[in-house]
């Protein structure tokens, strides 16, 4: 008798910034990484994907993805190589015991979407691909491990293997020629350092910049300073990094979180054509961080920039004061994204930035999101799909 | 019975901007560099600097220096040991041959001007310095050769050695303790390569950024990518560039000055703090160049960017419709230092650049200067010194 049965299996996974940042591949096919990085996982309850993933023998043939409510394409080589290397694993399980239902050989239907506005322009792929892998590998039941999924996951988008996991996240580069060691760990629980907040200003750009996998090839292939980075720079983060968070030193992550982004956009810089991922607004940011952390005569902010114009900028909850105030009094009440309690909570007198910095700020950041360290994926029964495998409309 | 002679000599000298740049030092007092650098140097027509050295035992105690109607300060180490060589030269023509006038021991009287607007925001003290130290010279009638005497110019300002000459320069770095060896050289004749063009963008900067002297010390003292430039870039840049010059290939002599430029600019960005020195009107003049390469099919322009924000454009004669002719309708007649003779004849329909890009160059290009490869320093006989010993009003 047939089985009618619609399997399904939901997941949330976070968004994560890097602070040692991932700039090159060695190999494109795998996502094989010229560098190891690092990178603070994202709180989901301002920054997640939810997905779910379901499969049935009464679905079409095919399998499919609706994305934030559009169908999505699942014919590129990254997503059909997530979905063979877990169909595989699901295979070897049914082989090895023959009770358990064929769900290797069923349509698999991914329904996904995620809290925040694509128009913040983060990058939502390493969240995406890191639910995509975990919801599966959940409808699979699969006894796999956070690093064992990141393997695949990082097939799908290398960044997204470290948001398997909440906290502070290493993705470790690996020597061998298949990826079998390039996988993500987890240096420390986001409870080691819970005090971890992220103020991200969206900086609307002029027009979108090189897309990140031809930009970091283009590095890659041109830059004359960028094998310095990979050979001597990046390890010396690395270290100097895990050894900063395991200590809770505030003061060293920020400056190798800032001269980490630096020398990531030098090389872009340093590419041929040049590539410029940030504008006068994203350097007015700099200034902005700079100039706080000389008024507070410490470190208490760190800036970080990806491959985009947004400052995201790191700092410790009790100096929410300074950093914060500091910006909410350039940027004013008039854009979205604070929180109000703790805006209206803000005490200590903020940081009088220069002008300059000050009138670039408030020209050019279209929004901001709060946000802090948190949890990796997390299982749950909110479905995108119905028990009868209709896609839930939002 | 006294000599109450005041003796005078007057030069004017050039301006030079860079295609492999000088940024590190290895000896900050005697102005050694990092690694060698080459330049252009241009038209004096468009850009010199004018001065009369003078002397007399009639002059109070005291060398003085006037530079465009303002007393200067001559007490600084730099301008110091510019004199303290010179003098040293002549004391010695003086010790060998008696019936000289004793030169070395009368006080200097040296004005100077320039005949651009200091409003350009283009480096004086190469043609400065290279002018004081030339015409001094002159006035001891040493027989020193350029060489020599950018041994002297280069203790003033680095950059001064290479306007001692014409045309293609090379300033070796050389590696002697003494900086005996660290000089420059005539890599070719202006007559060799007549055509070679500029067009200087002046950019307005919303603030002088770091001085190119502090900067250059921070980029030496944090850059983890610098060394890099130092121990493999440049030299593959300063090889290839002579060869491109001597062969008078400028497809090769372009895609080195921008990648020299994107090198120098991008250890700039990785200095800690970050050093910016281009906004996001610089980077737009260099998409306008790569936009103006594609639509002509070759390489028909080149973009070179110093310790701010100024674009200068290198093409050559040949090509003047299509990248002055570009450049021109963007910038409208509006802005000064257009060549009337030359915009009055621009031919070929101009490239259409990005909106993005058209945008920001109307809105920040302040003045253009148009010129071209030149002579080195040349002897005059304008004196901004009168027989007298009176400095000249203007």
């Amino acid at each position: 008798m047939a089985d009618n049965t619609v399997y399904r299996a939901s997941t949330t996974a976070p968004v994560n910034i890097a602070v040692v940042k991932y700039w090159g591949k060695r190999d494109a096919k795998l996502n094989l990484p010229t560098n190891s990085s690092l990178s603070v996982t994202l709180a989901q309850s301002d920054l997640r994907t939810l997905t779910t993933a379901s499969c049935s023998a009464t679905y079409p043939e095919g399998d499919t993805l609706i994305l934030n409510g559009e169908p999505s394409d699942v014919s590129g080589a990254r997503t059909q190589a997530c979905f063979r290397e877990l169909r595989a694993r699901r295979a070897a399980l049914e082989a090895a015991d023959p009770s358990l239902p064929k769900l290797s050989t069923m349509p698999l239907r991914i329904v996904s979407e995620n809290n925040f506005p694509t128009a913040a322009g983060l990058a939502s792929s390493a969240a995406g691909f890191a639910a995509l892998v975990r919801a599966i590998a959940n409808l699979y039941e699969l006894p796999a491990s956070p690093s064992e999924l990141s393997l695949i996951a990082r097939q799908g988008s290398g960044s997204a293997c470290r948001s398997l996991f909440g906290g502070y996240v290493a993705w470790r580069m690996g020597e061998k020629a298949d990826g079998s060691d390039s996988l993500a760990v987890q240096v420390a629980e986001a409870s080691h350092w819970p005090e971890m907040r992220a103020l991200i200003l969206v900086v609307s750009a002029a027009k979108k910049g090189v897309s990140s996998t031809s930009g970091m090839q283009q590095t890659v292939a041109t830059s004359g300073l960028f094998k310095e980075r990979i050979a001597t720079v990046v390890p010396k983060h690395m270290e100097a990094m895990e050894k900063a968070i395991k200590e809770r030193d505030f003061a060293t992550f920020a400056e190798i979180t800032m001269r980490d982004s630096n020398s990531f956009h030098a090389t872009c810089a340093d590419t041929y054509p040049p590539i410029f991922y940030m504008n006068d607004v994203s350097r007015a940011a700099i200034r902005a961080v700079e100039q706080i952390n000389d008024a507070a005569g410490r470190t208490v902010a760190a800036y970080t920039f990806d491959a985009g114009p947004n400052a995201v900028i790191y700092y410790l909850e009790q100096d929410t004061d300074i950093v914060v105030g500091t910006l909410y009094s350039v940027l004013g009440a008039g854009i979205d994204g604070w929180k109000q309690s703790i805006v209206e909570s803000l005490k200590q007198p903020a940081v009088t930035l220069d002008e300059a910095v000050a009138g670039l700020l408030k020209g050019g950041v279209s929004r901001v999101i709060m946000t802090g360290v948190g949890e990796g994926p997390q299982k749950t029964d909110e479905y995108l799909v119905a028990e009868d495998g209709t896609p839930v409309k939002r």
